[in-house]
């Protein structure tokens, strides 16, 4: 009997390995595509106490017994990013933030928190997003998110910098990179100051309208969009968009942004990459707002229906769903209460972030207790609870963050800070990149799953974009001069770089080619002829100008300012 | 291309499928069962951040890259229990206990907290365990545990009591159960008061000794048991084992107790069910001890590699793994660094728990200080964090517990409480019951699969025991007499109780059996002749004794008053 069985056993699974290869790793080259479409939703923020938390929910309040997601499950994801510095002053720990695990989830590489798909160098090297590498073989691609279009998470698939807070330089690598649909909030980092904008330059909107992109703003002119609108640019706010709970109908809801994104895409013959972000399951999470971040995870449930419902109609559709982290530290359950007081959940009207202008304001207890009991029907405040709210909890998140701190020990859930943790996410998927994700995994093998299962190369765009733009530490001097890290950069171009204490000197060289730095008085000499470099040394780091290393490897590298990077190659 | 990979798709999904029906309800008794054997290892209280916790502790101290679970993980299940009561004041919440837990995975029903294995009614039903039905089939049983082996985990398997607290009675219902090797702590539970122990009657050592039982009490004992030793009680310690962290090498690991239960009942030829617990990962979470409660989770880790090594080479065992709750609602981060100091969970000596009776003895903040610095090298406690710790962090946990606050926040670990919290807990399998336990399931899905799995059929066995046994919220009078609730205890024996506010009277009704009780002077007849039946009313319900019943329906009830339950057919 169990004889026969094993035979079965191995007659199936040879039929099943002749179609999934088990190793994510081994000749991707050699596989063919299994999937002609791949769609990635992010949950930002959504641990798995984030997911529990919203079927409680779903099935106390709105009487459903199950997330759209759950029948989806197929494994979990570590997280963890790795070591290293960003800014010089960052340091980056064990526990992820959204660009370095981002980076994972789009590259299949780990970098440090802040980095946006690069490396955790000194010179750092640009890694290909899925999204590059479906660019590259000429598929349509497109980026939607409830968030800037331009922070962390959507940044990762179209844009390379040391630190996440660049937005104006990854607002114009988006534009640079080909990207059909964008689908956010942000219009912020597209505008320029004199426009009221964030941009240190100039409004970028109109060079994408002049590369044929259809911008939109709101809405309606969202639903009016159709697949003749080859490119477009959806920019919904200034900023974030506002949180569910508080969203009017002007704005579109993650799912319709979905609905648009994939009608728009599918349209296109070669097939489309398409991430999505729930991206504000996040910020309520940092904010310690319950009922709000469980809003979130309904709204970013509803477009994984709208995803999934494409792909089962489609047949050559992947679709992966996953978080970066989770946000809060959230427990369901606290205080030794073997309860949940759901019925509170969903008595919140507004996102403590909508209440916290007339938290501000407030100036006396009662006037605490009023908004409170406005906001959340809880009458029995404290004097002590409209006290500390009035103090605020000690962290930047000031009275809002007091307000959830109370409102929270109601709820009877608990939060560790407003920072993330380190637990592993939930993994979901369906089609045939499900075999490839399944199990316990890291979030680097989302990315290479899903080049896979298409078919497209992330080493491949990988080396291209390497051979055009790497991303130095520079500093920039007292005169404004910017600066290169020397050993390091020296060492990428295949150069020696040598300190010798007795003289006081450092000694470069590559080839036939001398470049010797005289740290007594800063100044520099060219195969013995003395060189105009910029000589800067900081914390014991030697640094000089692009012309040395120009001079040195015979290339004509240019800085570009806004990129924070090196060029090697005009793109 | 696509539709050739639809086809092979469908052959291999045909092939699998005659091999493993995809619903877990359909056709018990048609379906032919897929493993000889079973093996279920409950990690208590190990959560998703428990799991993550311990192997990120696995890889930066012990060079380990992964968890011998990591390669099984196959879904979550989620735990919630239901609502009620239990010993008439502890509400049940959303959030369950082990008891509540352990009944939906050793049963396939949901009840209330503190309940072990029946139902949550008034005159509640007892539920068979897959252990039960596997034994009503003839095969070989056992249960493990690192805690009391009457403790609510392993107790769900083998006893029906309305409060997991009846330990007493879990013992002596463990002894007619038929489970062929019990091995863990819990040895005052087996002895009378007499003789040192805590069971109210007598010692029942030599009762399992008449019934074949071989009785061991330490590593040496258990090593030298073979096959040939038939029936074995296993007792190591007089309650809970020592923590890992605390423990010595006369007392066996959860391997050793794991590999020798399956060696003893692999030699069984009707194949045999086997459970095993870690049970102290709960206690260290609920202490909110973080290192003692990774190195609990290793050794669960440990004993999950020996079923699994055992289930490979056996080729007819499936194993399924999980938890029953998270305990401590665990946040690896906290206070918003991104960042775990993981060198420092290694630094610890003992648990908190056998610091404890030092920490209770110290009178300064300067003993304090000592006794931190000795257990885990932290040499910079401040005044306020000593004092805090002299003071006790206001729990039942005093300064065990404050000393974990103050450790805790250095080891960037965060706690909701002393309590469970409700997040989906991760599933592990191998073997034929893994299709069956994939994805998102509730825990009572474990069950159901499991008897599946090895063709058991827990209605039956349910059946069978609920026409034994009742077990029904009962009081006792001041003069000591037991009394049941009419109503409830009419309504199970198909006969009607209704209330007449005109006279003051309730009539009970079966058949041509009438019992009239005046609640004006607690008076009864039967037929319409005086009858001396107890009459207790207590918060507006009616209790009678035992007589009544017996005389309505003709049956012949008896007490039980170990176990609680009313005995309606003997055993």
């Amino acid at each position: 009997m169990m004889k026969k069985k094993a035979a079965g056993l191995i007659i199936a699974s040879f039929l099943l390995s002749s179609l999934i290869p088990a190793s994510l790793y081994a000749g991707n080259e050699a596989a063919k595509p299994r999937s002609k479409n791949l769609i990635v939703l992010i949950g930002d923020g959504m641990g798995p106490a984030q997911v529990t938390a919203a079927r409680l929910y779903s099935k106390a309040i709105l009487g459903a017994e199950s997330l759209h997601l759950d029948g989806y499950y197929v494994g979990q994801a570590s997280t963890f990013s790795e070591r290293g510095e960003a800014d010089g002053t960052v340091e980056s720990g064990m526990i992820t933030d959204s660009s370095a695990a981002g980076t994972a989830l789009a590259t299949g590489r780990k970098t440090y928190n802040s980095a946006v798909s690069l490396s955790n160098e000194e010179v750092a090297m640009p890694y290909a997003s899925v999204i590059e590498a479906a660019e590259a073989k000429g598929k349509a691609t497109g980026l939607v998110s409830t968030v800037r279009i331009t922070h962390a998470t959507p940044a990762v698939f179209a844009s390379h910098v040391r630190s996440r807070k660049n937005e104006a330089a990854i607002a114009s690598q988006m534009l640079e990179s080909g990207v059909d649909v964008l689908l956010g909030g942000g219009e912020d980092y597209f505008t320029g100051k004199d426009a009221g904008g964030k941009r240190p330059d100039q409004t970028i909107v109109p060079d994408f309208e002049a590369k044929g992109y259809s911008v939109v703003k709101n809405r309606d002119g969202l639903q009016a969009l159709t697949p003749g609108h080859d490119k477009v640019l959806g920019l919904f706010s200034r900023s974030h968009f506002d949180y569910a709970i508080d969203r009017d109908s002007s704005s579109p809801s993650l799912t319709d942004l979905t609905g648009k994104a994939i009608e728009l895409l599918s349209a296109k013959p070669e097939g489309f990459v398409l991430m999505i972000e729930g991206g504000r399951i996040d910020h309520a999470a940092h904010a310690n707002d319950l009922p709000t971040m469980v809003k979130e995870v309904l709204d970013f449930d509803a477009a994984v229906k709208t995803a999934m419902d494409f792909a089962k109609k489609d047949g050559s559709t992947s679709v992966v769903v996953t978080a970066d982290h989770e946000t809060g530290g959230l427990s369901l359950g606290r205080d030794n209460r073997y309860e949940l007081n759901i019925d509170l959940w969903n008595r919140q009207k507004q996102s403590s972030q909508a209440l916290n202008a007339a938290l501000e304001q407030a100036r006396t207890p009662e006037e605490i207790r009023q908004l409170v009991q406005t906001n959340t029907s809880i009458a029995d405040l404290s004097d002590e609870e409209a006290r500390f709210i009035l103090k605020g909890d000690g962290t930047n998140y000031e009275r809002e963050g007091a307000y959830n701190a109370v409102i929270s020990k109601r709820l009877l859930v608990g939060w560790s800070g407003h920072g993330h943790s380190g637990v592993d996410v939930g993994v979901w998927a369906y089609g045939p990149i499900a075999e490839l994700v399944k199990g316990k995994i890291d979030n680097t093998d989302i990315a290479k799953a899903g080049a896979q299962t298409i078919g497209v190369d992330l080493d491949a765009a990988t080396a291209g974009l390497q051979a055009k733009y790497w991303y130095p530490k520079f500093k920039i001097t007292s005169d404004r001069s910017v600066v290169y890290p020397a050993k390091a950069l020296a060492a990428k171009l295949g150069a020696s770089a040598d300190w010798d204490a007795n003289s006081g000197t450092v000694r470069i060289v590559k080839g036939g080619t001398t470049i010797l730095v005289n740290l007594k008085d800063n100044s520099a000499t060219l195969n013995g002829r003395a060189a105009a470099y910029a000589v800067h040394v900081e914390k014991g780091t030697l640094y000089l100008s692009l012309d040395a290393f120009n001079e040195l490897s015979g290339l004509n590298m240019t800085w570009d300012p806004l990129s924070e990077r090196l060029v090697l190659k005009a793109g």
